[in-house]
């Protein structure tokens, strides 16, 4: 008995609802679902899913209520109604929104008695029910502890600690770094095919150098945690005279030179902050420049 | 016999240069070595390397030539006093370049009798040997096939074609991915550190979602092939609005928003072009659209 799939509602059946919903019944999670159209039920219906009449009803269904709708405000209009059958419950968020608004949930649910944890989905629909894929939580560690077995039919649950807001900031953090690296990307896709070069030749090498990439990430993680940015092969001055070369690779082609330059003046600013021999870790310190007194 | 490693010399012995000619040597190939300073060739000497008195002495020692400067006027400062040695000989020249001195590099070296490889090595030094990293080339694929044994001491061959100036038209776009990716790295370990978090924890999580973003990549990259960039799960629509939590997260927090907000115009940009939805594949366009006509 004890090892039986817990009973999940889920609320929210657009197209990341609805794929949370399929990887709980898919891990015999008996699944309470419910959506403002109700019409999006069908499918998971007819899957094995329980189709709740009303908001209250999906969330009484449940000791583990998952939502994930359009935005907080969203997520308010839905669960405000019925905030007094929340108690003893754990409300899952995987509603995307800021650190602020993770907070503020969180107060609001602990306020109603509930558990709260916050959550980020680190890949698309089609992704989710793969143990590859990272969600991020944070709020409440015993929540993740307590209901591991049902986030982890959803990928892999990683808990970021008992601040709400936590996960909704890593998740702009690594959006962050998606977007800057398929920017790469793309500015190395439009240098290379302007020299009837493929974008799939060069991709495939691309998707190989990040490899590599990833592991000057990892060299100088633990720089930026002490502080020190020792240079070693690739100082931020040997990398300024390296830039130039993208520079006028870019123009000479007639590609968009916004990105190489904004690259350049990053790196001149460490070099003029005193971080010329120190390595491109040292750029962290001087975006937190701008904070002033940080 | 046909075996046996065959003789190569190796002219520039920095960091680079000497980690060259010790994977050679690791090989087991017959290495000669030359150094405007003769003192740096000490330690490879003890290792094994013959060091050639001239320059002269260092070319006609091989029939491959492997050349590392600080740039191509060293290339040609070295070089121009000998060309009369070079006729029948490979040059392969892995001294950092744009692809416009490759191609005079290449003219010049055939106009003297010699097969020309200009090559982009895709790690530090310390990398060097490992049949994981890649060393680019171009120019003359028969030199590549000719002398793959020597070349796979260094890393992993990979021939780019009979274009001189693909090797470090790559190596360009290649050093942009990186620098981009590691800016956004740099942003994100910003947001996230200003909130107790830790770099190298942070850095973890990053690295596996990197996993991802090459799996967007590849997604995108027979896109730009066909000219065709259909939206899917993340269409540049919704991309721009994510992008709204990362610049107020940066503000919020007092970090330089320069990178954020230039990722945000460019989404916007290919939204402006028709593009809202598509995926993000189709800012290739608008990078190449700087190009006018083209």
């Amino acid at each position: 008995m004890r090892s039986r799939p817990e009973a999940v509602t889920v609320i929210g059946l657009g197209a990341m609802g609805s794929a949370l919903a399929a990887a709980l019944l898919d891990a015999g999670h008996p699944t309470t679902v419910w959506n403002r159209t109700p019409g999006r039920a069908d499918a998971l219906v007819a899957r094995g899913a329980v189709r709740a009449a009303t908001a209250a009803e999906a969330v009484a269904a449940s000791r583990l209520v998952v939502v994930c709708v359009l935005d907080h405000a969203a997520v308010r209009g839905v669960l405000d109604p019925v905030a007094g059958t929340l108690a003893g419950r754990t409300l899952v968020n995987l509603t995307s929104g800021s650190p602020e608004q993770a907070g503020a949930a969180a107060r609001w649910a602990r306020s109603h008695g509930a558990d709260y944890l916050d959550g980020a989905v680190m890949t698309t629909p089609p992704g989710v029910g793969d143990p590859r894929m990272m969600f991020l939580y944070s709020g409440s560690p015993a929540a993740v502890e307590r209901h591991r077995a049902a986030l982890s039919a959803l990928g892999d649950p990683l808990d970021l600690g008992p601040e709400p807001g936590t996960a909704s900031l890593y998740d702009a953090a690594l959006l962050g770094l998606m977007w800057a690296a398929l920017a790469g990307w793309a500015h190395g896709t439009a240098l290379v095919t302007a020299e009837r070069a493929e974008a799939t030749a060069f991709t495939g090498i691309a998707v190989r150098w990040l490899t590599a990439v990833a592991g000057f990430m990892t060299t100088y993680a633990p720089q930026v945690d002490a502080g020190r940015y020792p240079g070693d092969d690739a100082t931020v001055d040997v990398q300024i005279a390296a830039v130039e070369h993208l520079v006028h690779a870019g123009d000479a082609r007639g590609i968009d030179g916004s990105l190489p330059r904004l690259l350049k003046a990053t790196m001149e600013r460490a070099r003029d902050a005193g971080h010329g021999a120190d390595s491109f870790g040292s750029v962290v310190e001087v975006l937190r420049a701008a904070a002033g007194a940080k």
